[in-house]
């Protein structure tokens, strides 16, 4: 079914951009009804759009030509609408496309529709959406409908943004690899605002060659090419983090399982304990995330604070907490650890990480805890979530790689080879 | 004439909307051909507006009510088009306020028009503009029409961004008071990203209690609430800092004559020297502009290329310039200093400084150097410009204040204070 192939198996199968978006349409239609991804989506629209794509001459063509990209519904798109989850957009329709749609676009990208969020992807209530593997279950949050539209072969790539985990927790939920890119190397321009210094753009895809062409098309580049890696004789850092005491069966497995097949596939990996102010971003992040709430959330609670969701009033309304001395010492330490962590992580080949709690919660009224994410948002540092593990309920689980700040690529390259590893993690999807 | 009222003047002159409304209009209407600050005005728009507003019951009005604002060329408006000073946005009009523009209206501001900006707020050739004390003069940019306009009497409060100098250096030129709040005290949503570490958005005013209405409207809020201020027994810094060889006659004349005010006052007022590091901002702060510039313009290059500034497309197109090596320690760098500039600021009322290197340069080609600017941009510290003084021509110049991050509602007051002792100091606009 053509639904099922990557974006790249796409680009070199050979068929029209119109077969593989009715194809997609054709997913979406059998299983909306029990997933619930999309925030919106016009079959129609799709169809007129793939129809003209399929008229560009071969020599005329993009890197992404045709390929069908879910978009988060906080970011901007020309000829949808764009709600945030929000009452207060409800069918807001600006005439403009996000940066990172723009530069999708341009590179003939089929934008295919929005995505769920939660409300200005700032809350931890879910949307309607589902996880594909187990209706009763979250895809997680805030980029539900992208974890979940991708994880149930509804579209080869989705968009999404991560504060503290809304990008890596939602790819260990649903099974997809996910990349949360270096902070501020990819354009924010028309993505709702949050926190400036934490909101990051991520992908979700179900291959790292995915991964690659959107790292092609978004010009990510490191310092470095890098070169061909080994798991062979590389050396990694596996870091529970402080966050470990909260992590259940299901992550406590898999991390041990994932240090296993590495170790398998000849590699070393070392226990890495990082230095004791690391364990502080918790609640150093918080305070940023309450502070930059206040003046995020001006805006929309001057226009209808009723139909605003109590945590975001909370923001706006607590004019104390945090003071602003704590909110800059919480800004100005985090700054002083990204030196820290870029030291630690060049060490190694990638440091190994917890993407998760464990498998995804049951109920779809909360999006599950983003504990184990929280500090790498903050650090600015790349991250992959590479799935290939299970739960005890045999819901998917992934673990995370870390690089240096930009060491996008280099990462990429890492998680591949990780990725094919992790195959015999022991989750597949039934899907 | 209604025209020369501040805002708040207006709001307490028992006035309609309308007529303060016509008043602008009429100034603007005979003025325009001379100063040409305005990106976009439709005169009907701003009556149907004004009517509107003054049909409002007094009991529902705003703090703003009727209050007209001019709205710099890179914020999203209703109704208006944006479009950056690019051939690219032409004409273009995505149905949206930016966060700062909502708030403004919500309070009750008229939103009169678009003001002038250079290409995206980052470029350093001017737009159409011309100072309006001057015509043979640059008004300063990128904010040059919100310059411009409130130095003209064409609106008593305008809005701007800064990156590098682009609010405080425009205030210098036009003899108005400008205001650089703490970065990331006042919502961007909305407002065109050149770099997210930098970026600040800011006001153009004639009066102190104009900043300080916009304030409140903002909610800005310091942890203690300043008390009454007197410039008897105050201890001031005056810091030349490393721009300072740069200084003209006018600049080092203007600061000469601050200090002495001040002291006439009864202020103290010491020499402060910043460490060695301060002065190499300015190499790590065009090292972020440049990294953050190949992000930021990505999505118009995509787009469109050959209307791009060839210094945009410079950022684009220079992958290894900053290396992603120098980029990090740069941005690491300025960070590691905020908390040591709040340190040393919190030891004074305020830091005394050039808001720019003389008065406003002759011809309109381009905007005047940012150099005086651009390291407290970088440390996100608060700062107003406060005009007075005078150069060889007779043109405006201005001085700045600065205070530690989050002294917003100090630096104001202390600000009206030193405003008064300032009219001392030899300009007054003939216009």
């Amino acid at each position: 079914m053509a639904c099922r192939l990557t974006a790249t198996e796409f680009i070199s199968s050979g068929l029209t951009v119109e077969k593989y978006a009715v194809s997609l349409l054709d997913r979406i239609k059998s299983r909306d009804d029990a997933v619930q991804a999309w925030a919106y989506l016009d079959p129609e629209y799709v169809l007129a759009q793939a129809r003209e794509l399929d008229k560009i001459p071969r020599d005329k063509r993009g890197p992404l030509h045709g390929v069908p990209i879910g978009v988060k519904d906080t970011m901007y798109t020309k000829g949808m609408p764009t709600q945030h989850n929000s009452p207060i957009y409800e069918n807001d329709a600006p005439v403009i496309d996000a940066g990172p749609v723009t530069i999708l676009r341009n590179a003939g990208a089929l934008i295919l529709g929005k995505t769920t969020t939660t409300e200005f992807a700032a809350v931890f209530t879910g949307p309607k959406t589902r996880n594909p593997h187990d209706p009763n279950r979250t895809p997680g949050g805030s980029s539900s409908g992208s974890g979940a539209a991708v994880g149930d072969f509804q579209v080869p790539i989705a968009l999404g943004t991560q504060t503290i985990g809304s990008v890596i927790r939602p790819g260990s939920y649903n099974g997809v690899f996910s990349f949360k890119a270096t902070w501020g190397s990819i354009s924010r321009e028309g993505v709702k605002i949050s926190s400036l210094i934490l909101d990051t753009v991520g992908f979700f895809t179900r291959s790292i060659d995915d991964l690659q062409l959107l790292a092609d098309v978004f010009k990510l580049s490191d310092d470095e090419e890098p070169g061909a890696f080994e798991l062979k004789g590389a050396r990694f850092a596996v870091c529970k983090t402080h966050v470990w005491p909260q992590a259940g069966r299901g992550t406590i497995d898999a991390l041990d399982l994932a240090v296993r097949l590495l170790r398998e596939h000849g590699a070393e990996v070392e226990e890495l304990e990082l230095p004791e102010d690391f364990s502080q971003i918790t609640q150093w992040q918080r305070n940023i995330l309450e502070g930059d709430g206040r003046v995020s959330f001006l805006p929309e609670y001057h226009l209808a604070k009723d139909k605003l969701d109590p945590l975001l009033i909370g923001f706006v309304e607590s004019t104390t907490k945090p003071s602003k001395r704590d909110f800059s010492a919480s800004f100005d330490s985090i700054a002083s650890l990204r030196p820290k962590i870029d030291a630690i992580a060049g060490e190694y080949a990638a440091i190994l990480t917890p993407s998760a709690l464990d498998e995804a919660p049951e109920g779809i009224s909360t999006t599950g805890s983003p504990a184990f994410c929280g500090m790498w948002t903050a650090l600015h540092v790349p991250v992959v979530n590479i799935p290939g593990f299970a739960g005890s309920h045999g819901m998917p689980i992934g673990v995370s790689l870390v690089a240096p700040r930009y060491h996008d690529r280099h990462l990429l390259n890492v998680s591949r080879s990780v990725g094919k590893a992790f195959v015999a993690g022991g989750w597949k999807s039934a899907l």
